[in-house]
């Protein structure tokens, strides 16, 4: 995001939070002063301090703890557990107290509802509870970056990329690009080409891998950021190029009759 | 889901994280015994622990917390936000150790990419950290429950449902219904139909309206659901009955040509 539009927003933001003090009772208001304001100071989000503590974890080893909880919490929860279960042990708090098992609903795109893959909402959480949200300042940004990376990243991807060393399942697993982040098209596109049925033991364990490979993705990223070398490379801006949020497979959906949204005035 | 199934799923879960040891180290399982285990009592997740505290709230209230929240952290964060702020005041932990503010990159469907629409992603937090994810044991099942019903329940009604009493716009904001949880559909769908742009004050006001429909209804179940008296409204069992996670409006994409997915072997 460029800082004028930052900027912008931050001052919106303080604009609004005067009025919304009135109308809700928000009583944090009193404590904002000046200049902007965590949610923390303002509410006792003991949490919601940023960045959290993180220490680099080998990507090899993360992927396989996620391949096997996937076994046990599914996709979403599977990729939150990989990670935070390491830097539980290796830090502590906050990641003690981050509830992981209560992400299992992200399974199935959702509760099955096949939206956003799983993996990919739960890398997105930890990148943005490590590294914050970007309203908490320009520091906190690649948090929703390294989040944007890893949606354009399994999108573009043959996936599964990663193989685990003792994997469950010995048939061959084939390797499918979705070209979206969506379970129901991901899924599906594989489903079609390898001809395995959603429970079949096969189609469970590419998901297993896949969850793998997004871990695996996540911790290199991480890892570059805790070292200050990570540096953004998904450039999908649709809010403001598109003029309405989506994902890059317009035709998929809309064949060649992609709709133009309503645009701002100039 | 049925009992047999979630029988089904506890063995083979067992059975599974056996192997799990093994491979990937997890030193949780000396502690499962015989009986189910929970992440917490394994390894130390301080808020594993189903359900959370809870005491019923005013979905008014709340509707008003979630439409003023939004100008400051969006459509998922400010779902979160309305409920575990209000929770954090009457109760305090666990939820003064959620770090809300983590999960502004919701918006625009995660960062923008126009996937499940934030306060659908935020609602389906909240309920599964209160009650708690359907692996934790039959009684935590209604977490799920809560959320599908509100994917439903987003999808089949002409949102924004709730009006908040001092609206930052005073133009009329039509409603429109989205046939869909997906923020991309939902969004483009009212901006088709009342013509106002993705980055217009009467836009940005509808989705900040939406987010308290949704804030106002996950309430009302939560209440319910404390009450004893909670039941799930929502049927849709996509894996079971259409042998793929889906939505329910597939000719939007598909046409008239929806794929048959591969079917397991009777």
């Amino acid at each position: 995001m460029d800082t004028n539009k930052m900027l912008d927003e931050k001052l919106s933001r303080r604009g609004i939070l005067k009025g919304a003090a009135g109308a809700a009772g928000i009583a944090a208001l009193a404590m904002g002063g000046l200049g902007l304001f965590s949610n923390a100071e303002a509410k006792g989000g003991s949490t919601e301090k940023w960045p959290w503590p993180y220490e680099k974890l080998d990507p090899e080893k993360t992927a396989e703890l996620a391949y096997n909880e996937w076994y046990r919490v599914f996709c979403g929860a599977a990729v939150i557990s990989s990670v935070f279960t390491q830097l539980r042990d290796k830090i502590g708090e906050p990641y003690k107290s981050f509830p992981i098992d209560a992400y299992v609903f992200l399974e199935g795109g959702m509760v099955g509802w096949g939206t956003v893959c799983g993996s990919n909402a739960g890398a997105n959480i930890v990148a943005n509870c490590i590294i914050g949200p970007r309203i908490a300042g320009p520091e906190c940004e690649n948090g929703a970056a390294i989040g944007a990376d890893i949606l354009e990243w399994y999108s573009e991807t043959k996936l599964p990329s990663f193989t685990p060393r003792e994997p469950r399942i010995k048939t061959k697993i084939i390797q499918t690009t979705s070209n979206s982040p969506l379970c129901h098209v991901s899924v599906g596109k594989w489903m079609k080409e390898s001809g395995y049925a959603l429970n079949s033991p096969e189609r469970r364990d590419r998901c297993a891998r896949v969850t793998a490979s997004v871990a695996y993705t996540l911790v290199k990223d991480l890892n570059a950021w805790k070292d200050g070398t990570y540096k953004q490379r998904s450039a999908w801006k649709p809010a403001s190029n598109m003029g309405i949020t989506a994902q890059q497979n317009c035709n998929e959906c809309h064949g060649s009759n992609i709709p133009t949204p309503p645009m701002a005035k100039k």
